[in-house]
Parts: C-alpha cells; structure tokens; sequence
C-alpha cells in the first residue's frame, strides 16, 4: 500500500487547475500547496509554532545537506527528522540530486551515481540511487524524492537524452532500494529538459514505473519564465491525472499561479526566507525592501492588508531598524511575513479554484503587486 | 510624584537579600530580579512573547546604541521604546556613559560632557547630561539612569575622586534636565572605584539629590570578584532601605547571588543571550557547551531539569547541529534557555528569601552548578 493517497476534488473550469487533498502519515494536505524550506532541519529562523501559524501544512528538507550535517544517521537514531526538528506535520525531502549538480565540484557522473567533493571541506563523497535513499529512509520524510539528473540549461538534445534515460534507471533502483513503501512515498522526477519529446519519453518511462507521485524536475535552472511554462504546458498533461504533481524549486508568485494554471499541485522554493534575509518582503502592493531608507520613519506594518505575527505587532520602522543592524529578530519577522504570504496566496488560489475564478484573481493579484500581464 | 514606587516586603533573616516589589508605570516587578538587556531593542533572538513566557518582568535597553541607531527621535516618534519593539511591560535604559567609556575611540572628557568618535563609522559626537537625559526621555523607559563617568580599573585615588565629583555634578544636571519625572524614574549611580572612603563620598553627596532609586556602578570592569562583593558590602549599606538597589552590568549567577545577599535589588547583564551565540548554556549541572562534538549524540534536553521550551522540545543534538551550521534557530533557543536559567534562578532566590533560606539555596546551587565555594 502507498504512503500516500491523493484526492482529486475538482478541476478548474477555465485553466488546468487541481483542488485536491493529500493523505500523507502525517496529516492532509490540501492542494495546491507552498511548501516552505527547512534545508538543515529548520525552517530558517523559524520555529515549528511559527510555521504553523502562518498556515504551513508541509516542509521541505533537503538531504544532501542533512547527509553532511549532521549525517542522516543521527537523525534516525533521533527517531527521524519528524522528531529531530520537532515538526509533526508532513515533511518530503529530495534526493539530494539537485545539489549534488548545483553545489559541489569536480564531480563525476558514472551509471553508478555521482562522484563528486562536499561543498564545505572538498571532502570526496559518492551518491548513488541506492545511497539517497538509504538516507531518504532514514529521515524518515512523508515522501521522499527519486535520485536524478538535473541538467544544466541550456544542454544538448543527445546529452538530454542519455541523461533522461539514466534518471529512468535510477528511479527504477531507487524504487528497488526503497525500504519503507508503505511510510513513505517515493515521486518519480521528470526530466527532459526543454525538450517536448524527452519530456514525453521520461514521463513514459516513469510512469511504468507506477510511482504514488510525481515532479517536473530540470525548470527554473535559469531558462526565461515563458520557456518554463511551455514545458509545464505540454508536460502536465502526460502526468497521471489521480497522483500529486511537483514542480520542483519553484516559489515566486508569477511562478506559482502559472505553474497552477496548468495543473501543478505542490511547490517548493527558499524564496521567501532568502529574500527575507536582505529585508525585502512580499505583499498586497508589491516587493517592499524594508531595509531602503525610506521606510525610516514608517510607522504602519510592512504589508496594510496583512494579519501575519509581523504586520500585527511590529512596523517598517523597527523592522528596518533591527535588519540595518543585523539584528536576527528583523530576518526572523521579515521571514514570518513572507512565508505567511505564500502560504496565503495558496490558500486564496486554493478558494479561487473551488470558485472556478482562478483568472481573476490571478489578475487582481498581479494589478496589486504589479506584475506586467 | 516619582514615577515608581518600591515596596520592602523583608529582610531575610541570615543575609541582607531583600524581597521587594517596585511599581512602575508598566507594571509590577518582584524583586530582586535580573533584566535581560535588548541593546538595540530586541534582545537577540528573542521575541516579546518568548520573553514573557520565560518570566522576564523587565528588560534593559542601550541609549547609547539606540541614539546612534535608529535615533531616538524615531523612537519617540514611533510612540517610544515600548510600542516600538512591542513590548508593554517595564524597561531601563541605562545613560550611554558605560557606552562611551568602553566602545568608543578618542573621548575627551570636559566637565560639560565627553567628546567621543561614534564606534560604528567614527563620526564626532558629545554626550553630556542633559543629552543623554534628552535621549533617555524620548525613549520613554520606566526607569532611567543618569549620565556618569564609569572609570576604569585600577584607577588612582585622586582620579575617582574627581571623577565622582563630576559625577555628582552631572547627577544634579540630569535632574534639572529630567522632563518626565512622573512618567520616567531617574535613578542616580553611584562611583568610587574600589576606595570604602570614596563610595561613601558619592553616595552622601547623590542621596542628598533624593533620587527616586540607587545604581552601584564601576563594578565587573575587571576586578576580582572578591574586591566587587567586599565594595558591594560597604557600599549598599550606604544606599536607602526604602529605594530599590541597582548593581549594573552584572549577571553570572554566582555575582547575582553574591550581589542579593549584599541586599541588591535589580541587576542586569549581556551574559545569558551573549554565551547562547556560541552554543554555551547554564544548566542544573553546569555549563553544558553544546556544540561540543559530545554531544552530537545526546538526544535528551540541554538541561534534564528545566521547562523552558527549549528543554521541552529540542534534543542537545539537535542544537548543536543547528549551532555548528550557523542556524539562528539554534542561537534562539539556547537563548530562550539562558535567559529561562537565570530568571528562574531568580525565582528560586525570592522564595529562598521569603522562607529565609538563601544560603541554603545558594549552597545547593553552587553544587549541582559546580562552583567552588
């Protein structure tokens, strides 16, 4: 039995749109979702009461990181990541993979997995299918992601091909090498690249496989955002229509409802507490760079029209403040804001869909934070 | 009318701890107590309502750092220094002289007031008494405390003693200049090194002002612990029995103890939050210095005999993990814990009072802890 069981509760009238619900051991999850980033086991400056006040259902951690530090054995032997970090909502992790191409050097990629060097001491390491998810197992999260290849952008269609291809035959000895199915549900990953026939081929691929989810992995990896929805466009469709979809490292707001249109259900991004760190924030009337000083002397909330801990209690003025004097609280409030954002933004996409008018509000949002349509 | 009102409840019968309680504008505090000090209003990490929940009752703020930044015209624009950082229950902001004295370069001193270059970006800057009064005034703290010259140590006779003439003179000048005396309680410190003969010199000639409360400043600037209990032992019996007692800048829990048994009142100190940065806690058992690798395993709570929230819910490896990955999550807890360890301290030193069995308390104390005695 899987770990997980996804509900399709409606499809938007006018856009590809899902509502749906997540069964996961550790709680539902109502979809389309944001999911927050906890990379080492934390939510960056957050605790687990704040995450769940701004309404986060589902946290993402990251295990290469979790490998290196503190090794995925503590964890395990700490009963999990679950109770590691004291989190009892549903936690998924990736592979491991994405970093792996992205964060180490000198690395090496054979049919066996990925040679390369720990991006803190140059330490070599070795990742494998069978290794992610030895780890994944051990963290213990909700769902867990298959170990792929993510290829650069821009890469060419014979290197797409051989890489797709070896990503089909690591989700097969991921799926092989999974030793807790019915606690944890491993997603299949697609990739392809920008390439409509390779995404075709490896959703193909995967889903013999018969994974309980999947995600499109290999976008936003720096191609222009009309490229990635193209893909989105033609991908989404080839995905099955009663498992969750994951578009993997995705976060900003154009991206999210775009993404939604066209029948994503869970997201992911350090966006929100990345952004928060240098001061700028999210909100009902656009990016607000706290830190500017112009916000010296404004004494109302950073965002007018928001009830976050933040907005309530707390103005630009000491918020700008505490962050020109690197004090940890400004980042830890600028977090809690944008965080809660999302995750709000998700929620009333969440309400538009149920409404069949995911277009006007995806309108009205863009008019009030000033996106060009 | 002062602005605060203190209440001896008693004397305990073995020392000269005192139980007490003073009324300020933003409530009642039990004393003695010890106050978490927000330098640059937060104290770091932490939020209001962590600091209630670990029984803070008062806090300390910095006019030295808050005048420089954000300046003490936004704060008192913002509605001053509690509707700025958002929290509505008593504070203390000490004058700026501590500041001027230890941080910054090239300060004259002239009995007007001390030129001195601004420690962040050298400017040129003077503080006298009645600009710092102008700065504490604006920020609009419960109590606070009047422009003095901390001298070093040693220093020579001849020098504190002008020195706490000049004292005393800048006492009289922060009086005239006080603009809030019913809202802000203006307390004055009293000097002379480490000299029997001098402290009592500057504590006739300040009582003679009739200060609504007492400051013993000069003291943990580098001398033995046992030269600061013996000053404290001729010193607070200078002070009136009727006015609360101030020993400034002070905080391990052996000096808190010492200081209450010597009939402190209030003390205050950078300790608990500064020592929390590098992963050090005080605990039931002593120091635990949890980023040390020993405790890489230890899935129990840093101290197996407190509930702070900390201790509630987080494992000693966690928090180290946290701690040796530079997380703030990290430094946050174990600040919650620090501050936890000695507000409760306190707690357990006013019951010990009220049942007359602090040596008793302190004994024990210093066995679990592991002083030597």
């Amino acid at each position: 039995m899987s770990a997980i069981r996804y509900e399709l509760l409606k499809t938007e009238k006018h856009t590809g749109a899902r509502r749906g619900r997540l069964h996961t051991p550790h709680g539902v999850i109502e979809t389309p979702i944001f999911m927050p980033v906890g990379t080492l086991a934390t939510v960056k400056t957050m605790s687990p009461e704040e995450l769940k006040e701004v309404g986060a259902q589902i946290i993402l951690s990251n295990t290469y990181h979790l490998w290196l530090r503190p090794g995925h054995e503590i964890v395990k032997e700490a009963g999990g990541l679950h109770k590691f970090m004291n989190w009892d909502r549903p936690i998924l992790t990736d592979s491991g993979g994405f970093q792996v191409f992205s964060l180490s050097d000198l690395r090496k990629i054979t049919e066996e997995g990925v040679h390369f060097r720990n991006h803190l001491n140059g330490e070599k390491l070795f990742l494998s299918p069978e290794k992610a998810i030895e780890i994944e197992n051990a963290l213990g999260a909700d769902i867990i992601m298959a170990f792929d290849e993510c290829p650069p952008y821009p890469a060419d269609r014979q290197y797409l091909k051989d890489s797709l291809e070896r990503t089909t035959r690591w989700a097969k000895r991921c799926k092989a090498a999974h030793a807790r199915p019915d606690e944890q549900a491993l997603f299949g990953i697609i990739q392809g690249g920008m390439d409509k026939e390779l995404r075709r081929q490896s959703a193909e691929e995967l889903l013999e496989l018969d994974f309980p989810g999947y995600a499109v992995g290999g976008l936003s990896v720096g191609e222009p955002k009309e490229i990635m929805n193209e893909v989105l466009e033609y991908t989404t469709p080839l995905m099955p229509k009663d498992k969750p979809r994951y578009l993997m490292g995705v976060g900003s707001p154009d991206d999210l409802f775009e993404g939604v249109i066209r029948g994503i259900d869970m997201f992911d991004c350090v966006l929100p507490t990345r952004i928060a760190r240098n001061g700028t924030c999210m909100t009902s009337v656009g990016k607000v760079v706290v830190r500017n000083a112009t916000y010296a002397k404004e004494f109302g909330p950073i965002d007018p029209n928001c009830d976050c801990y933040t907005c309530k209690n707390y103005s630009r003025a000491y918020i700008r403040h505490l962050i020109k004097c690197d004090e940890v609280f400004g980042i830890r409030l600028t977090s809690i804001h944008n965080v809660h954002f999302l995750v709000k933004m998700m929620e009333n996409i969440r309400q538009a869909i149920d409404e069949d008018r995911l277009l006007e509000y995806k309108h009205a949002f863009y008019e009030s934070y000033g996106y060009n349509m």
